[in-house]
C-alpha cells in the first residue's frame, strides 16, 4: 500500500480515532501503519503503566494487513476500519486470553468473544490486546494478583482509578485510539476522570451484555472510553444494537450518534443542574473548583446553570445493598472457590450472602423514592452536571481514599458514590475533562442524562473539550 | 349528533373496537349512542358474571358527550377515540375507587391516573369502570373479599381464571370491546384463553407501569384485551411509549401494531415450533387435541410447524423463587398487614420473607440457563406454540385445579406454568383461541415470540382467528 502522506508515528497516535479512521479511509495511512504506530507507543509506555496486560501483536498484524487489502479492494469498511483497539480483560476474546483479572484464570481462553467483541470486529476493529482490571472487576483501583496494578499516564506514582483502569491508561497515553470498558458502579467514567479522557456509561442493554452471569441485570454495562466525546460516539455506533433475544437489550433512538454529536454546536438554552456533592460525601476543594469553572464556561456559553440543591445520599446504602446480592449472583458458580479469591472480592461475595429478600425490598423502596426526585429533576433539566470523581488521583499503593476533605470514608467504595447513584438510577453518565488542578492533574466532569441521551449527553462533552481543551500529559512523564 | 345509520345496540357491543372505532370516525355513531349500547350489556350480564366491580356512569356519560363534541368539531381524533374500556382494580384511576382486590383498600380512591390509563385517555378511550382481580393480582383465579368471584361468560358455572378475569369476562361477553390487563404470572394470558378471547403479554416496560412499588422488575406488564387481534394491535398502539426516565421503558420498534398486524396476511413459510407441554406438568388430553388441530391447520395454510421435544420445566422452581422474592417487594410497605391480607396473598409473602441472596443466585443461574435454550429455539423458529393453559376452565368454586391428566400438581401455581415460563424469560406471549372443547368451552393456543415480536404474533394470532372462529358465548348463558 503506498502512502499518499507520510506520517511520524508519534503524530498518528496523538489522533482521535475518526481522524484515524478518515485517514485510513482516505489511503493516507494504512491499517499496518496504524497499528505499528500504536505498537511502538506501547513498547514505549506500557513498561511503566502497565496498561495493556496481554499484546495479540501478530493476530493484529494480520488483521491490520486484511484490512489493508479492504482499503485497497474499495467497498464497504466498517465504521472503525483499521483501528486498534483494547478490550477489557473481564470481557471475553476468542483466542485471546481473558483472565478477569483472577489467579483462579490465569491462563483461561475463551472459544467464543462476547457478542460487544464481536461487533467492534465486524465494524473493522483491530484486537490489539487486553487491558487491565482488578479481579473480576470487583474495585475501583486496578491492581490484581496476575498482573500488578496499572499506573496513571498523568503521574506513573499515581492509580488510574479502576475498574477499566486499563482501557483508560491506554486511550490517555495514546496506545490506542479507542478501548472498551464495562460499568458496574463507577468502572469507565472514574477512570476516564482520572486519565483526562473521556469515558461513557450508557443506558442498560444499549449494548449487548451477552454473555453474562446475570443477563437481566442492568447494573453492568459496556461503554466506551476515548480522547475525544465524538471519539465515543463513533466507538458506540459500532458496539449498539437490540437482539430480541437479550432479556434487556434496546435498540437505539438514534441511527447515528457520531452525526448528532456533531451536529449539537449549539449549547445556548440547554437547562444544567449543577451539584456538587449527590452523595452527600464531601468533595476536594480543588475538584469542586475546577468543575465549578467549568460550569460557569457553559453558562458563559449561554446554557442556563442553576447550582441547586439536590441530594441522592439515602441511595448509598440502597446500592451497597444491591451490588452486595449482585456479588453472589455474579459469583454464585464459584461460591465454593472464595477462599481463592482476593481479599476485596471474597469480603464483597460475604456480605452478599447475608442479604435476604427483606433488605432487598427495603432498598428497591428507597430506589424507587429517589428515582421520584430524578424523575422531577430531569423535569427541570436536561442533564445533572457533578464532578466525577470526588478526589484527585491518589498513590496506586493506597487503593483509594480514606477521606474527603478531612472526613473519613465508612468503606472503600463510598468515594465512588456519585458514580455508582447514577448506576443505581439506570441513568446514563459521562466523564468528561474540565481541566487540571494545581497539581496538574485531571479533572473530570460528569454529565448525567436520562436513558437514551448519549448522543445529547456526548454533544455537551464535546463542547467541554472544545472549550476547556486539556492537552496531553508531560512527555518526560510519558516516557 | 344526527346517525347516519341506526344500530341496534346488541349489533354495536358485537363489533369489533376496530370497527366501533371506524363507526365513530364516519360519524355513523356516536360515542355516547356507543356507550349507552355498551351500559345496556353490562346492566344485562353483569349481575350474573360480576365482571365490572365499579361502574362510572356518570363520569362515562359525561367523557362520552365530550367525545361525541369533538367528532362533530372534526379535527385529529385519538386512535381510540369514544371507545369504552375498563381498567382493571390493581391499576389506579383518578377519582374512580382502586381497591387493588383488597379490603385493605375497599375505598381506597387514588388522586392519579396510572401512565397507562393517561395514555388511554389521551388516546381518547372513555374510562368505564374497574374489573375485578384476586387480592393484589396475586392468583390465577379472580376472587377476592371485597367483591367476590367473577364467573366466566361461556359458563357462568366456571372460572374466567385470572388474575385479569374481570377485564377478560367484560370483553368476552360484550360488556367493552376493550380492557386493559396485567400480566405477571399469566394474568393477561390465561383469563384470554378460559374466556376465549386475545390477550397480550408485551414486552417488559414497552408499555409504561408507573407508578410500580419495584419500578426496576419486568416481571408484571400491562397488556391489551380484545376479542380480535387486531383489536389488540389497536389498544397497544395507544398505550406504548418510551419514557427516558422510567428504569425499563423501551420504545416500540414499530409505527402501528394495526397496520403491521393488517399488512401479515400470509403466514407461508413461518416457522412454527409446537410443544404440548413445555413446563412438564402434563396437558388435558381434550385441550391438547384442540391445539394441535389448530397447528395442524397452520401447516395447512403454509406454515412450516415442527412437533419438537422441548422442556423449560427447570424453570418452575427459578419462577417460584422469583415471585416470591418478588411478593416481598411488592409488599414491604404492607409486611406490617400480612394478618389482614387473604390467605394466598399472605402466604405467598411468608415464602418470600425466607429467601435469601444464594435462593436468588441459584435462581437466576437456571433461568439464564434457559435463556440459552430459548435463544437456540429462537434461532431455529420464529414462534413457539403451546396451549395456553393445560386444562380446561374449572368450577369457579375449585380457585386451582388440582390435578391436570389426573396427576396431582404440588401448589396453587403450578397449571399456569406454560404461561409463567414466558415471564421468566421476558417473552412476548399472546393467547388466542384455538377452537372449543367437546363441552363448548374455548380452548387457547399461546403463541410465543421474541421480544419486540407483538405484531407479529398477533398477525399470525389473526391468522388464527379468520380459519378458526369460536364464535360468541351461547345467548342462554349470557342472559
Amino acid at each position: 500500500m503506498t502512502m499518499g502522506v507520510a506520517q511520524l508515528e508519534s503524530d498518528l497516535t496523538r489522533l482521535g480515532a475518526v481522524e484515524q479512521r478518515d485517514l485510513v479511509r482516505a489511503r493516507k495511512v494504512s491499517p499496518v501503519e496504524l497499528l505499528d504506530a500504536h505498537l511502538a507507543a506501547i513498547a514505549r509506555l506500557n513498561p511503566v503503566l502497565n496498561a495493556i496486560v496481554t499484546l495479540c501483536t501478530e493476530e493484529a498484524r494480520k488483521a491490520a494487513r486484511q484490512a489493508e487489502d479492504a482499503v485497497m479492494r474499495g467497498g464497504d469498511l466498517g465504521i472503525l476500519h483499521g483501528l486498534p483497539v483494547v478490550i477489557k480483560d473481564i470481557t471475553e476474546t476468542a483466542g485471546i486470553r481473558t483472565t478477569y483479572g483472577s489467579p483462579l484464570y490465569a491462563d483461561h481462553v475463551p472459544d467464543h468473544d462476547a457478542e460487544v467483541v464481536a461487533r467492534l470486529k465486524r465494524a473493522g476493529a483491530i484486537i490489539l490486546g487486553k487491558s487491565n482490571t482488578p479481579e473480576f472487576a470487583a474495585g475501583a483501583s486496578t491492581v490484581n494478583a496476575v498482573f500488578g496494578a496499572t499506573r496513571n499516564p498523568w503521574n506513573p506514582a499515581l492509580s488510574p482509578a479502576g475498574s477499566s483502569g486499563g482501557s483508560a491508561a491506554a486511550v490517555a497515553s495514546g496506545m490506542v485510539p479507542l478501548a472498551q470498558g464495562t460499568d458496574f458502579g463507577c468502572s469507565v467514567r472514574i477512570p476516564a476522570a482520572f486519565c483526562g479522557i473521556v469515558g461513557l456509561r450508557t443506558t442498560p442493554g444499549l449494548i449487548p451484555n451477552d454473555p453474562m452471569a446475570l443477563p437481566w441485570d442492568p447494573g453492568q454495562v459496556h461503554g466506551p472510553l476515548a480522547r475525544k466525546a465524538e471519539d465515543a460516539a463513533l466507538m458506540l455506533d459500532a458496539m449498539v444494537g437490540l437482539d430480541p433475544l437479550w432479556p434487556i437489550s434496546v435498540a437505539p433512538t438514534w441511527r447515528s450518534a457520531l452525526d448528532e454529536v456533531r451536529g449539537a454546536n449549539d449549547i445556548a438554552g440547554l437547562r444544567i443542574a449543577y451539584v456538587s456533592d449527590i452523595a452527600g460525601i464531601g468533595v476536594d476543594p480543588e475538584v469542586e473548583r475546577v468543575c465549578r469553572a467549568a460550569v460557569h464556561r457553559l453558562a458563559a456559553d449561554g446554557a442556563r446553570v442553576d447550582e441547586i440543591a439536590f441530594s441522592a445520599a439515602e441511595g448509598r446504602e440502597a446500592y451497597m445493598t444491591l451490588r452486595a446480592d449482585w456479588m453472589v449472583g455474579q459469583q454464585f458458580e464459584r461460591l465454593h472457590l472464595l477462599d481463592k479469591m482476593g481479599k476485596n472480592l471474597a469480603g464483597n461475595v460475604r456480605d452478599g450472602l447475608e442479604v435476604g429478600s427483606r433488605d432487598m425490598a427495603a432498598a428497591q423502596q428507597v430506589r424507587a423514592g429517589l428515582l421520584r426526585k430524578f424523575r422531577q429533576l430531569f423535569g427541570d433539566y436536561d442533564f445533572l452536571i457533578t464532578p466525577a470523581a470526588p478526589v484527585e488521583p491518589f498513590p496506586v499503593e493506597q487503593g483509594f481514599p480514606d477521606s474527603i476533605g478531612g472526613v473519613k470514608l465508612s468503606n472503600y467504595v463510598d468515594w465512588i458514590a456519585p458514580a455508582y447513584l447514577v448506576t443505581l438510577m439506570s441513568l446514563v453518565g459521562c466523564s468528561v475533562p474540565a481541566g487540571l488542578s494545581r497539581s496538574g492533574l485531571p479533572v473530570g466532569l460528569q454529565i448525567i442524562g436520562p436513558r437514551f441521551s448519549e448522543p445529547r449527553v456526548l454533544g455537551l462533552a464535546r463542547h467541554v473539550q472544545q472549550v476547556l481543551p486539556i492537552g496531553w500529559p508531560r512527555e518526560d512523564v510519558r516516557r
